[in-house]
This record gives structure tokens, C-alpha cells and sequence, in this order.
């Protein structure tokens, strides 16, 4: 199962949503609960929708893992409601067999590379050597908040092999279609799955093009315009 | 069924409330719940009151159609309170076989009109062709909060084809009577029940009055001492 | 059953304690739950105490009503938690046949009376009109917040007739035992029980020499020091 | 059975761990739950863990008290978890038929005692006065807040005997060893079970040579620079 809740730079929404369309993976199931904002949406079409999680499954080719997908709209906005969306997910990943759980979001740092780190953890450290030899960088100490940091914990007291991705992301992208992509490389090589990235790539260039004209901008503006600290030349501020 | 809660300009709560006077619907049932908030009130009489949700019946000449009436004195004030609410709603719904679920609401504007437009979604493209015939403006896009919207929603995955008619509102009005008629118009031409609306617009009447006067009131004083910027002479401030 | 609750100027704890400690009353049971603060307490003798509802039982000579008395150290401190304790007290009201609930409370006021007025709601007309009999002023409007206001209120859909007494406090009081003793003259009167009032007035009679005090002290000072508004040489402040 | 949550101090906490490390106690049961935190944390093999609630057991010399043991990585965030993990706590102590529990934590004082007091309350008269004997000072008047404090208080309704240690700890140490020595020190003799604390006097060392810096520095500095008002030369600071 590879989940993907909205989070930091929206990096693991974005992997899984691109997942779901490359794979044309087909929905499964959808979650709606009081665990979700009081509120409902609507398309262009003046047609209501509601704030849910979804299920979408892809068969693989004879021999290849199947793909469970997970994900929702939001986080659930309390402790307990994301709690209970990890537990949902997880059950239904035991009742499809789910051999190995994969999630993933964004670390913020104030390193814009082109080829983002992916951080890695897992639930032993088997599959944290397994992850490195993928290109993982280990994710050695501190938290994960959130509901996708608690579907990858809730998954070992339910023996679930599980790994979690963090790709590197500069916080001040809301999508970053260029993490997304990192992550996703990893996890393709990882599940033996090709995915075309093309159209995240494609995202990736024009969020950076955007970057660079604003960077261009501040550089136009004296010192004294910017708001908060000037942390040096080559690196670019962040907002966590 | 026709629900009404409290919300902009008190708009679906009055357009209830004076479907229940006008059609004498009588009271079917009261929900009491933790999901209100913690007190009573005290009628002129000293007698006691719970803060509540209530539905009211009316029966139709044959042919036509029945009509369940919600509404309550207040929305629940957490969020989960509010998707229970809204669930207490639709499975009264559906035990009385409701066909079709109404949901009105305020949409908050700076437009003063005296006939207000009305916005609407539904839960099929269908439905929202139908209201476009009644007049209606497709709600292209936004979201709906609390339990109007959630009653709407949630009707969705139960199967119950259902409507949200937004009625332009100031804004400023506490009590927009105006706005409830506009809504209560499509709703009656919808229905195919005629709906006498003289008192809500001798209370509408009212309202303009009083804002006409507040309106050449602040004509009379200089423009700074207005709280907030002016945008321009034809509209009117509001606070949303 | 008389209840009473912590509230403004501690009036309904202090008169059921009253009632309490001059009855000899039994205790019967105790509610220890999480919708109390997360907190115990100690006593003197280093003993600890849990934060709780207590039921005490008062066997009447034959011909008289028994009294069931309900309070609590505190109020619980979230919504759901003051209706589930309400609806506590209730239901061993109804398991104990009680006819008649009494709930009791302070109403804030800017005039501090040797005989403060004693306000009174009931879940009818009939006892509103008795409860005028015995020299209460009818509460014509307004709310009531809070657990007392739910027992209250809850007791009408449980058809138990119930009357709430507040009895006007000044506000700036933590426990104004004359008020305690004014609803605690007309529950008597009421429920044909006499009841010594020696120790409330004992208390009412200090706290009566403590704000005239205050009040010389505050006349020696400029108007200046005083905080807030001055509403007049002949009206107290309070803060409500 | 011996508890001890994260707190002031970490008193409580540091003790029941040295307890586990220098028995070698075996770990007996893990409580994951969503009155923790919504967050995982990962060591430095990058392997997951969740926040979560341990019992240890330890299997004394025939004759002696068995030990159970109960700690968490951190309190429940919410009033109704700390109710829920101290009925949890007591639920397991009265399975493995617990004949006492034992609750610590620190008591914010301004003295920095080499030997700092222990404060002692129990659930009966006799279990303060035999903690007296071991040398505790009652705990005569106040409230513990927590999940430490409703451990041992709600061990009274279910006739458990229970005591609480308090250590007196400066308040400005996130981890005093000193503090939970003294505490230790203490129960040791009460469950006459030899303990060694070695391992808690070196860290309360450091500790304290720690201090002695930040004193002799704060010394240096003039008293203007000082943030909050000075209480006296020789007395420390300290934020509660």
C-alpha cells in the first residue's frame, strides 16, 4: 500500500494522486467521517463532493506487486482523528494483504537541490539497509507528526513491513512537484514498478522557473525589503 | 425535506421557520443532544427551554408532495457535533422515504439586490440543470461549511438526491428576510407548492428601511470616520 | 432532588451543602469520571480526594418529601461533559422516584440587597405561578449556562417538573452565603421542610462586614485608583 | 506497582526507568493509543517508534514484593486520556493482583537541597503516617494535576492501597536526577528492595556542576541583565 496524505509541500499527495492517474488504478472505496472538516465542496460543474479518504487499487502484470493506494482531501484536524484514518487505512491494507506499507511526505530544508535527498525509515532496520541501498538517505533520529507518519507507525505493532520517504522540499512550495517526483523515483525503483514522471517533471520546471523569477525579484530589492533574516547568498529562505 | 439551520443572515433558518407558520406543519419529533451548547433558555412566561433540532410535518393534498420540515435553535458548535447532526437529519429522511433533501444558506455578497440572486448545487448535474430552469445560478466552484452543508453532502453517498439554494446576502443583516424569500421563491416553484410569502416580506420591507437609513447616516459623516476601506459608492460595506 | 452546582458567587454549592450538613443527610453514592479535571486533591491529613459528584439521601418524618441531594467539588469542564453529568443526576433521580427537581444558581447583579431577590423558572406555567406564591420573581427571558441550567431543562423531556431559584449576588463574591440563604428560605417554603439558618447567616453577617470595609476603603481613595467605570456613588461594582 | 509519567522534572519518570534498567526488568505489555501524541519518532538506526505506555515486571527473591513497573514516553494530551491511561495503568496492577501503588514526581520548590524532601499522600491516614516513618514530610493541603495524580487517586474507589511521592526538584532542570534518587531512595526502603544508584548520583552530579556554572555566571553578569525579579542571593530561580 503506498499512502499519501496532504502534508509539507503536499509532496506525498502528489506522488500518490500521479500514482493513481499513470497506473489508471481504480477506486476501491471512499472514507467519509467526522474526522474531516465540516464542510463539503464543489466542482465546476455544480456538483457537491465531500472531504474523504480514498482507496484506489492497480493490478499489476502476472508476477508484479499489485498497488494499493491511500489517500485523502486533508489531514483530520484533531490527535484522535488522525489516529483513527492510520487505523483505517491500515485495516484495509490487512484485509487486502498488504505485504509492505509505503508513506511518504516533504522535509522542509533551505537546500533547493535538483535532485532532492530522499530521507527513509522503516520498521526495522533490515528494510532501513534495504532503503539505502536504494539511494535512501537514513533518517537517523527526530518525528514524524501527522497521519502519515502514524500509518507508517501503527503499521509495526501490526507487523506490517513499513517505510516512510521524506524528500527533501524548501517550505515555501505548496506543491512541490519536484519532491513528489524524488519520492516517487525511489519507491518505483524499490516496488520494481516503471512509472512515467513526465508529467511531474513537467510541474517540477514550472514551479522552478517561478522560483527563479522570484529570486531574481529579491535580488532586484535592497537588503532592508525582505522580510526576516538574510541566511546567506546561495541559500534560499524558508517557512516552515 | 426541507433543512434550515442557522447560519449568514439567518437565511435557511427564516425560510424554515416561516414554512413551518405558513403551511402549520405540525411538530414530529425533537432532538436533544451533547452536541449543543451547554444551557437553557427561559420563554417570557419563565417556562424553560432546551436548545434543540426539530422536524415538522405537513401533509399535502393528494398528488403532491409531503414535506418534512428541519431546523434547529443553533448549529453544534464542534465539528463532529455538527456531522452527527446532519446524519440525525438524513436518517429521519430516510425513515419518512424523503425523495429529494433542500438544504439552503446566505452566500455572503456586496451586492444589495432587490432580488436577490440565488446560487445552487446539487448532487447530480441533472439536478443542477433543473435548478438553472428555476432560475437558479450554478454554484460553480467554493465550499459550503457547518451542517446545511454537511446535510447536503452526506445525502450524496445515501443515495438521496439533494440541493443547496444559496441566497445573496448582505452580509450585515443579522435577520435577512429579503434573502429567505429569494430562497423560498425557487424552492416553492421546485416544489410545486405555493408559498405565501407576505410576512417575510413585510419583515424584508423592514430591514431595507433600516438599512436606508444607516446607509444616509453615514453619508452624513465625513469618509474617514467609516470603519474599513470604502470600495466604492454603489456598494455597501460587509463583514462576512 | 436539589442540586447545586459551583457557579457565580458559589450560591447552589453553598445551599445544598447547607442542606447537607443541618439534615445530617446520608451519602449515598459518588461520581468519579474524565469529564471532571484531570486532578486530585489532598486534605490535611495527607489523605486524597478525587474530583466528584456526590449524592446525599435525607429520610423525611412520614407525611414529607425525602430529599435527594446532588453537588460536585467543580463543574466538568467541557459541554458533552456538563450535559452527561446532568443527565447522571437525572437518572438516580428517576431511579429514586424523585417528584420534583430543584436546581439552584446565582444571577449577577449590581444591587447588593440585605434580602436579595430569589428569581425562579420552572418546565411549567403551574410552577411558575406557585413558585411567584412563595415570593419568587418570575424569570421573564434570558439563559442559564452551565450544569444547573441542563438538570433543569433535561428534566422537562424526562417529565419531571423541575424549577430553577437565582438568587441575585453581587458578582464580586467567591461564596455569598445570603444569597445562598434567600433560595435556600424559599426551597424551604416550598417543599415544607424548615431548615436552621443560623450558620449561613453567621457567614452572610462577615462577608457583609468584609465589602462594607472594602467600600469605606474605597471611598478614602481617589476616584482615579478605582478600576473600571464608576456607575454611580450608590451602586456597587461588580464583575461578572 | 510503581508509576512514573514524564512531569516536572522528569522525576517520576527518570525513576521508574532507573528501576527497570538497574532489576532488568522484562517488558510485559506495550498501550498504543490515541490519547498519545499524533506522532512517531525514529532512532538513530532510522527504525520507527510510536509513543506508547510500558509495563515491566520484575520477579523478586521468594518472600519479597514482585515489582511492576508503568511509564510513557509523555502524558495524554487531552483530560479524558489521563483518565483513560490511569485506568488502563490500574487495570493491569489489579490483574497481576498489585497490593500497592506507587506514584512519583516533583514538586517545584526554590530550595536546591543536596538532599531534597520527599512529600508523601496516600489514599488512608495509616499509609501517611508509615511514610512519615521512612522519613517522607506529609503532604498536608494542595492539588497534583496529571495523570501521576490520577493514578493514585482513583486507586482509592478501587481499594488499592496508593501513595504519592513528591521529590522537591528547582523547577529549572527538564531532568532531575537528584530528585528522583530521593525518591527512589525512599521507596526503596518502603518495598525493602536494595537499589543501586550509582547511575542516578552521577547524572545528579553533573547536574549540579552544571548549575554551579550558570550560578557563578549569572554572578558575572549585572542584575539588570537578569530576566524576572531577584528573590534573594541565596536563593535560585526557578520557572514552574
Amino acid at each position: 500500500m503506498v499512502c499519501g496524505l496532504p502534508g509539507i509541500g503536499s509532496v506525498a499527495w502528489l506522488a500518490v494522486n500521479h500514482l493513481q492517474k499513470e497506473l489508471h488504478a481504480q477506486l476501491l472505496a471512499e472514507v467519509f467521517s467526522p474526522m474531516f472538516s465540516p464542510k463539503v465542496w464543489l466542482g465546476e460543474d455544480g456538483v457537491v463532493g465531500l472531504m474523504k479518504g480514498e482507496f484506489h487499487f492497480w493490478k499489476n502484470k502476472p508476477g508484479g506487486p499489485d498497488l494499493l493506494l491511500f489517500t485523502a482531501n486533508e489531514q483530520p484536524y484533531s490527535p484522535e482523528g488522525q489516529y483513527e484514518l492510520a487505523e483505517v487505512a491500515l485495516n484495509v491494507a490487512n484485509k487486502f494483504g498488504a505485504k509492505r506499507v509505503v508513506t511518504m511526505g516533504g522535509m522542509a530544508t533551505d537546500r533547493l537541490a535538483g535532485e532532492p535527498r530522499v530521507y527513509a525509515g522503516a520498521t526495522s532496520p533490515d528494510l532501513v539497509t534495504e532503503l539505502e541501498a536504494f539511494g535512501a538517505v537514513k533518517l537517523a533520529g527526530g518525528a514524524i507528526t501527522g497521519t502519515n507518519g502514524l500509518i507508517f507507525g501503527l503499521a509495526k505493532p501490526k507487523n506490517i513491513p513499513a517505510i516512510c520517504l521524506l524528500a527533501e522540499t524548501p517550505g515555501y512550495l505548496s506543491l512541490d512537484a519536484n519532491a513528489a517526483k524524488a519520492a516517487l523515483q525511489l519507491s518505483s525503483r524499490m516496488l520494481n514498478i516503471p512509472i512515467d514522471l513526465t508529467a511531474l517533471e513537467k510541474q517540477a520546471k514550472e514551479n522552478a522557473d517561478v522560483v527563479k523569477k522570484a529570486k531574481d525579484l529579491s535580488h532586484a530589492f535592497p537588503r532592508e525589503s525582505r522580510r526576516g533574516g538574510d541566511r546567506g547568498e546561495d541559500k534560499l529562505h524558508y517557512v516552515s
